[in-house]
């Protein structure tokens, strides 16, 4: 397998003219992308059009250059846009094509592999549910394999876009004398994310299945995972799920590695998936260190009890901006400021992906 | 002199429980208070009462407490406070107290010395102009040496708050045949600014005056101060102008150090300051040299074009949050990722205080 | 009795000018002010300092007046703040005064009677509870009797602070064994209103306390009452209370009146609560009907499903502006264009005050 | 000609499901499509993507269609999309089509009659300036001709999409020697409509060209069309122009009339733009005549003293809402009062549309 990853800047959230260019000139193969990550400038709340018009755009496009219609490309690539340039942050997206039969021709190093793939549809009354997470880590295990990841350990970043429930969907379960998990739509992302990102942290024995219990999901903040990245999405009923680690097999340029930041200004845990990356410094990256990050995906949360190391912060009183929107400002922030580009991927809403108040940082490097 | 330096945690603008224990326990003598720099919870702009209910509260608590009336105590004491508190930031007062006939008991080591002062009302046709500049460099010049700051090497903190323009103010001038540099009198609260930081730049000798014309104030940008904090508000009319420095006669616990950030993210600048303050370490600071800190205090601001590290930011496109709020969140993030603590000084609005996007840093220790 | 009502222009939360003026001229006597209703400038959710700035500029001017000690001044005068000007609100103050010993001189007409009081403290547990809906019905009985109200349906107006749980409360019920309503500290205060809303019901038999559950709070909107107006503050663990209605006792040369709006846009409600407050007039009122209007007093909410004459609004959707904020600055609107005058009082947060998306709509006019 | 009117609700930005029903139906030929008027729920302002997402949406759809290139599309209808659906607007998209050879079998009353045209590209540097105006002014004159609208007083809305400056733009014209009206790209916007909607006035001879200087152009506000509605946009360099009115050739079933709000609460001009439409009642409309109402188009501004009906409002104070989202919510408010449908289309912007701090209504009746 031979993985490519490209970070490419975007002008606004209808701006492929950097993907154009590379598809033109030969470099992007258009039937070897198999996952676009988008940073899109919207909110990154309920109201945020910015990206599902980039995922318009992207779509209509790719349909073009792969003469399949609309569903079939979305089929294909998984799209994941994660709304909210907060502070810093630069629009970007991160095109990830992989050619299969590329033959080995490294050494025994482990390196990038991908493998993206589905769940099965899930029913309204299963969305948020231990049910959920089982499915979920039956697909994680499977696409660990097939991308040939040889252990566990290997997995460094596993990205989920699961459904939500809609009046819709809640009316059909309750039609058929089914409970569901929450009868408040925007709340019912989170439960989908929770569970989705257990479900991961059962793939990677994180956490056991028999400890678990539906009354945990968005309860006990201990579960987590280290390497879970969700977010929900009106438009499915199943989850895609992109399963990144490192492989002998893998005849890619590129590495990944992570780590935890247990809070949002966390600059050690920078530095170590820095270094879990592969990356080799003494206490801070230097230059030419910094040159072969190709980038960063991170999770920014607001603890639920909106305390850091002991300050009372404002995250969670300030009615006039939404709480995930300071997380994201400080996290690309602090990120930026040691790796030195504030284009890199973070994404809000972390439940169960890393601890209370802190987040999973996943690194890939080309080197 | 001696001059000691307080860090106090709020639970929002009106609280001063933790004044009040530290006069009540004899720790603080209210005589000896010049100034209190708070940061409260509101959004920094326009609209932000904050500022003033916090201040309103402490002018009565003191007022009591020195039995003078509102106005002599508002005249003793510089109340400067600073609204937005976004990302981690934690809300707080530092409170300023300085005993003039201490001995002096140290080594030759140089110590903090702090001296307040006003300049002379202002014409409001002189607000934002050069002969703004001028007055403003002659008080901040005599109040070194009141200080007793040997070198202007060795100041490293000049905090301002200046007047603004407001209707009745234009047409005071306007009456009298005069000229204001704006009629937009928010627009004037960045002149006020632009024109006091240039007085200090010339007092330190970073400008000098014979290079400087009256257009330059906000549109020259390479022309600043790297230790310039003002703030504008409307209750004045004059400069209420306080001097941070170093001083061998100074008999304090605490010193003073700075650097310049040359952007939000410049984790470089921020380490220099450290070590300019006096603590010593490589690369990065430990929990013991932390502990030294006392506070932090950073000028936050949007670059003028947008873009950070050649990557394009929504800082300024984004019309639902203020640039200003975006660069304070991302600012207070990156130095409490490495000062380990969320609870610093950091204020938005930094014409001409440090190049354009960046701002002064500086950092009050005790050791 | 003799009631008088005032409106002030307010320049900010701290500006008491105008009231400084009525007082210092002998038209207020400080010692008959009852109450004071303020509509501040704030964003009228959680991190609103604009109620607290005005309460604390207000109870030292008090204090001083009348010679009492802040605790004293605030039992005396019931200050009720409202924050949020949307809209062309206009931010003012309406100042009650009360004169008990004034004699009636006037014909038979009914005339505006105000009468405060409070509930006993309510225990964490009891907050938002039937428990507390009874003792606020027994408590607003009482004021109808004491302000020589004769019948329920001359009841217009009753204005109620209440409580709310903060983590201290809750844990201090919990340590008891004893359960509250809920955990989230900000729901609390839709419990406590919602409660003493309906509690105002039952004492205006538009409810049966029998048919009560405590499970209809804020569940079932079909129970409200058509003149309750409630808001939660932190500071008081009792409920104050403000009756206003018409009494053939009272000798005030001022009438209060009241319809209900179904929703954010009804026209016709206001209309009748013109007509109901004494105004004579055809379809639209003219000038010198509306010159007798001293303010107006509506709640405003979003319906609880977003859905407005049947057209899908994008009220609750909104993740950059609470729903608060845009229904204030509707109905705001809307009543400002049928009265002439952007200067009323509407507070949002209508739990079982009108229906769910409508409210209450009171007019005190001089005549 | 005969015009048809047809206004669809919309679930989001991307939702064209009520024009594929109509289209699909029959009842729309996409070849009679002369334009599309959206209000879509962004915050009307700069990082509003909701306008470009439902053009790029209805411009792919109407391209399949047609059976044309998406250039050839977006020459054909005029797609205008106006952000911001606060208070209670309910998003919602008004399809305008268009049959030229309808022969006139209606009797002589006068009837809708639409025409669209353009105006040569401007340059940069004649972008906001008198030189637009002139231009604007000859194809309007023209248009109203190609309507064969017989007079002045039966044009009732002139809806102009035009150009603003970028930093290329206006580099290309200082390249050339050439003065931009400014370099503030936002406000190049408010240049753009400002001069657009004096060309309009000029054609209509609500003002003359000779009287009219370049500096009067965002100064002198009584200066202004009472049927103007303009917006500008990236996407052009020309003016796009949409001209409404009545005309004894029409053979439509519609009429349209127009008045001017003086304020945001201007209720008397609602009911005389009804009146003007053909509307005929007493006081208040009736039920059966709102029935006929098809759609109302507003302008919404705040006062350029934030002063309303002698009153100090908070509009232009507000840090965290922008004034023109706050202006939005009031008219709309209004307007559905009246109307009793929130379902209407009010736009924010509106320099010279309209005195100072008020605007146009223009109404569309099926009668």
């Amino acid at each position: 397998m031979d993985v490519k990853v490209y970070k490419l800047e975007m002008s606004g959230p209808e701006d492929i003219t950097n993907l154009e260019k590379l598809v033109n000139s030969g470099e992007i193969n258009p039937k070897e992308v198999i996952a676009v990550m988008g940073k899109t400038e919207g909110n990154g709340c309920v109201n945020d059009f910015t990206r599902g018009y980039c995922t318009e755009v992207l779509t209509n496009y790719f349909s073009k250059k792969l003469e399949k219609t609309y569903e079939e490309t979305k089929k294909q690539i998984a799209f994941i846009m994660s709304g909210g340039t907060e502070g810093v942050m630069s629009p970007h997206m991160t095109v990830f094509t992989q050619k299969l039969d590329s033959e080995k021709t490294n050494s025994d190093e482990k390196r990038l592999a991908v493998y993206s793939g589905y769940t099965r549809d899930f029913l309204p009354e299963e969305i948020g549910t231990k049910t959920m997470v089982e499915e979920v880590s039956e697909v994680v295990k499977e696409l660990i394999k097939k991308a040939e990841i040889e252990s566990i350990e290997d997995v460094h970043f596993v990205q989920i876009k699961c459904p939500l429930l809609t009046s819709e969907r809640i009316n059909d379960a309750e039609s058929r004398g089914k409970k569901v998990v929450t009868h408040d739509t925007y709340k019912s992302m989170g439960y989908s994310r929770g569970a989705s990102a257990l479900g991961i942290a059962v793939a990677l024995e994180e956490i056991s299945l028999e400890d678990l219990e539906d009354s945990d999901i968005l309860k006990d903040w201990s579960k987590y995972s280290a390497v879970a990245s969700t977010s929900a999405g009106v438009e499915l009923m199943n989850c895609e799920v992109l399963v990144m680690g490192n492989s002998k097999t893998s005849n890619s340029e590129y590495r990944i590695g992570h780590s935890v930041m247990k809070d949002a200004i966390d600059l050690e845990a920078i530095l170590e998936s820095l270094k879990n990356a592969g990356l080799e410094f003494e206490s801070l990256p230097k230059k030419e260190d910094l040159d072969k990050i190709v980038n960063v995906f991170a999770k920014a949360e607001s603890p639920s009890h909106g305390v850091v190391r002991n300050r009372r912060t404002t995250l969670l009183t300030d009615s006039d901006i939404n709480h995930t929107r300071h997380a994201r400002a400080v996290v690309n922030g602090v990120i930026s400021s040691v790796v030195g580009d504030p284009m890199i991927y973070v994404s809000g809403g972390g439940e169960h992906q890393g601890p209370d108040g802190g987040g999973p940082i996943s690194v890939i490097i080309k080197a």
